[in-house]
């Protein structure tokens, strides 16, 4: 697809940015960020105002117009399809490399002293206004909060917001009543005295009052915005949204019973605004780094508490039913993907599959199992040279035919009811170069190196992120993104505070028992192929002979259960331990994964998962 | 020795905590940091203001000091230390603990709300008033600066500061001029739009400068400040320090030729003030994180910038010059050490050694080679249970007996004209049980697994910290300092701003080839032992078959050669690798430190190291 034209667009977008009648003075750069008013990172189409000025559609990036420039940021998971998808007009700034400048310091190099730059402030998180605020401001810019959103005005077939049902997750999955998380909610608030707090992150909403919508592909939520208060639970949403079912479970319209009251979407700064009005004396509103500025703006600076969102952090230690319910949803997530793999071992060597026509096939398999709801992402299928591309996405016309000769990188999940998954496999089904056995062995020596290092109660994430990648980096290799995201239970699969990687986390949080993450490590060679090893994995309890301090000490274990093909692994490069690691993980995948497989009547795939099951050596 | 009665002196202290004299209104709370104004680690006697009052004696702590309560917060090396020095009138707060609240939560838990909070504007870090400042007003506290300096006027005996003589040091040494230095420093300046910066860290004066001095003990630095414009290069200093040779160094009075000017040590504040008012339109003058916040405030909000001293990251990369003196350094440092050791398997065991009166032959051995100017720092001769306090000092109270029945932990360093050595090594004089035998080769592990990582040029130090660790934590064991550090080169042993650590760095940059880190793993049991060994290493490029995005490949090279006790190594716990580093690091010690001991007719010394130096297995 040749990248779209955005000449004429921008022309429109360069006169609005002097237009009195959306700024009171002329802007001389206007922002626009990826996210919508509730920061999060898969968007509705309505709001997916930076592809439309762009034409890049990955799911970072942050578009920058000037006068006479027009800039594009991503990270590493994105150069190659972000030039495939811009044209001339638009220049690629490759986050993550030191020589590239940060938006502050380049807006700050090609804007006049003095100018202005304006952005819609319920698309910047609080935490990036302030931070560029800060900069700009240094070096006396001035950053303009604009009402109107300038990218809707030049945006004539912009679609309509979704308005779609919202349904309950029932307590045998969430183990947990809305009421019982909005009483410990409530303590955590008063213990950092606080009387309030402000909900924007629609994950956050969805958890807290047990409930799902389908607003946004792939994540089950809806939009909203939740306040919480001492005495109160107010839901900001669209009625439209809402059954009689979903007005008894939030016992709406039952003040007495402490029901959940009902406000409209759109009312969230005004409500909010006479809220604070109310405020208990000597307490604050708890802000989460999600919090966009416009609503922030709305609270006195001096009423302020900010921090991690305590709703985030109580989501991302999973209770018992919900890890019950991510076993059973990787179990039928693992059936569906062994039958693929023997699927694409048959059917690739006729020559008549492609990544589409795969991919549907998997799509397809996974829909067979019980309390299937959706993917959890698009799936990347990515053969040979688009195994590279990090998120990639198969479209008819990068589409290729799937052959014996390269590697083949499948990275997908789906939304169960009771759990996400998030799984990448890299195979191939004729005979893999010693090179790329080479590389995918230090790929898994990475992945194993993560995945049983044992750590003390209170370490972060990225301090783990350098042993998945030693043994790439001793051979001068290495992988731009990072190691490890939270998931989501029958929620989003990107899923915070915590997380495993290289880039500093301002809201970084220990890792907990309970807490479920990926562990993809990866290698990419640009216009060659592409190497993922991802599994999701549990923070467990770890037995050791000391206990240093009483911190007691966890480790991971994997829930994702999927052969790791042996035939792209050079066992010469593994230790004994970490031939270990992989026979017992390989044995437990038989154990967990084979009856199921037999449950369900697929004879054949057992089969094939004894195969590929085999201990190495 | 018995803690130090505080009683009365926190009395006089409260009451000048209301006293209208020196505060125009009450302070609730009054900060003792434990630094002097230019935030230097090791002080001089007269600015040891938190020893003074709190009692504890080691390099790192706060003290705070309210109506009823007094605190200290100290990190891990010095807990034990710190609950020996003070008496109950003080309470121990565990830096790094999760338990442990910060000073800000702290006070703001303790005071009342409008609570003010006192501290001398010269003895705290503008980045420490700054983070606090915000804690206290997001509560409502007040950070009030308090002129006279509350300690100096209850310490009847405070020492007068130092005047010691400043000195050169050549160009042999430092491979570059100070013209040279203060050129390359403008043009970093005018990088980021600054006219000038205000250096105030006493090594970032002695390096720019080639000047050194002894005003502190252990570093060979001199009380002053540093003012460098686009024109002049302002000197504070007291006169009385400078010879002939010094003016003539610095060609001052020379104003045609662009010599420094020199200004009086305590004038630094109105000068600023006053070079402010002139300041280049438009420009800004850096300020670093260790200026203090009396000189912080005498510049305009407007007019700063802030970021890591651009004398500190041109200090850390040591110059071919440098380097080769630190070589020759740590060669004379091993020889002394190496004959050390053997001396002690001689003595020990006939029972008259103690803890002081080994490392006093430590010192009288280093002081015998060239170029020998002091310690580098108190010299940690530990033995036992005394090991196990990180930063443990010998004193006649807690000096004992070297026997054959426990390990020694010693950790030393010298000063030599041509470089800076610190080194830790731990020994056993008889037969070390198991379980010590276990740890030392988790520790070992540690030392290795950092010493021979390879990583991209961009790394920061503590994304590698884990690796030093993971050993332990696999036995539920763990150590609470960082991994490594800094050192310059005849300068202060420890410096920044790069390490090695767990603790977020704010102002971390990644490590660069010419680095010199210390590589320095522990492992302490309370009232048992102490284990830690310590080379210095240098980051070195690293040959890799690849080179990924063409960022270059580092890791590195031992310049500390001492043998590392054979006897205290688990062998059946070190993979082949780890083994082949070992002798490969033994045959290297050898090579290098056997020739210098020949030299210096050193025979027997020789066939210690020999026999010390045999390849294991």
């Amino acid at each position: 697809m040749p990248p779209k034209n955005t000449a004429a667009l921008l022309d429109r977008l360069r006169s609005l940015m002097k237009n009195a009648k959306h700024v009171h003075e002329p802007i001389h750069a206007y922002i626009v960020p990826t996210g919508d008013a509730h920061v999060s990172e898969y968007i509705a189409d309505c709001d997916k105002r930076r592809e439309f000025i762009s034409g890049f559609s990955g799911s970072n990036g942050t578009a920058i117009v000037t006068s006479s420039k027009a800039a594009l940021w991503t990270d590493g998971r994105y150069f190659l399809q972000a030039e495939a998808q811009m044209d001339s007009n638009w220049t690629l700034m490759k986050d993550g490399l030191t020589e590239t400048p940060s938006q502050g310091d380049w807006l700050c190099d090609v804007l006049p002293t003095s100018g202005r730059v304006g952005v819609d402030p319920f698309l910047m998180s609080a935490v990036a206004w302030e931070a560029l605020n800060k900069k700009l401001q240094s070096e006396g810019l001035d950053l303009i909060p604009v009402k109107d959103n300038l990218i809707d005005l030049v945006w004539e077939d912009q679609p309509p917001r979704p308005n779609n049902r919202i349904f309950t997750q029932a307590l045998k999955w969430t183990g947990q009543t809305w009421d019982e998380k909005i009483s410990s909610l409530r303590e955590k608030i008063s213990q950092k005295k606080c009387s309030m707090i402000v909900l924007s992150a629609l994950d956050d909403v969805a958890w807290l009052l047990n409930l799902r919508g389908s607003d946004i592909d792939f994540n089950p939520v809806f939009f909203s915005y939740v306040i919480v208060t001492m005495e109160n639970v107010y839901l900001f949403v669209d009625e439209r949204k809402l059954t009689p079912d979903i007005r008894t479970h939030l016992r709406m319209g039952e003040e007495d019973k402490k029901g959940v009251i009902l406000k409209p979407y759109e009312s969230i700064r005004p409500e909010l605004e006479s809220l604070m009005k109310m405020i208990k004396p000597a307490t604050k509103a708890w802000v989460t780094p999600s919090i966009n500025y416009a609503l922030l703006s709305a609270i006195p600076e001096k009423e302020r508490y900010k921090d991690v969102s305590p709703v985030a952090v109580m989501k991302s230690v999973k209770s018992p039913a919900e890890i019950q319910g991510m076993r059973n949803a990787h179990i039928k997530d693992a059936v569906a993907l062994c039958e693929y793999l023997m699927w694409l071992e048959n059917e690739v060597p006729k020559g008549c599959l492609t990544e589409i026509s795969a991919s549907d096939h998997l799509e397809k398999l996974r829909s067979q199992q019980d309390e299937y709801v959706s993917l959890s992402f698009d799936t990347i299928s990515g053969f040979g040279s688009n195994g590279a591309i990090i998120h990639y996405r198969s479209s008819p016309e990068t589409d290729r035919l799937l052959t014996t000769e390269e590697l083949y990188l499948c990275d997908s999940g789906a939304q169960f009811r009771d759990g996400t998954t998030d799984v990448t496999r890299t195979v191939h089904f004729g005979t893999p170069s010693q090179h790329e056995k080479d590389c995918f062995t230090r790929v898994l020596k990475g992945h194993i190196s993560l995945s049983h290092v044992i750590f003390p109660n209170g370490t972060k994430g990225p301090l783990l992120d350098t042993l998945a990648r030693t043994s790439l980096w001793a051979n001068g290799l290495d992988y731009l993104h990072g190691t490890g995201h939270g998931v989501g239970s029958f929620l989003n699969v990107h899923e915070g505070p915590m997380g495993i990687g290289y880039r500093p986390r301002p809201d970084d949080i220990p890792l907990k028992e309970g807490n479920i993450l990926s562990n993809e490590p990866g290698y990419y060679e640009d216009g060659k192929f592409g190497i993922r090893i991802e599994s999701l994995c549990l923070v467990v309890k770890a037995t050791t002979k000391y206990n240093f301090n009483d911190k007691g000490f966890l480790t991971f274990e994997p829930i994702t259960l999927v052969p790791i093909q042996s035939k792209l692994i050079n066992p010469a490069l593994l230790s004994e331990s970490e031939i270990q690691w992989l026979n017992d993980y390989h044995q437990k995948t038989r154990d967990v994964i084979g009856p199921a497989l037999l449950e369900q009547g697929r004879k054949e795939v057992y089969n094939w998962l004894i195969k590929n099951t085999q201990p190495l050596g």
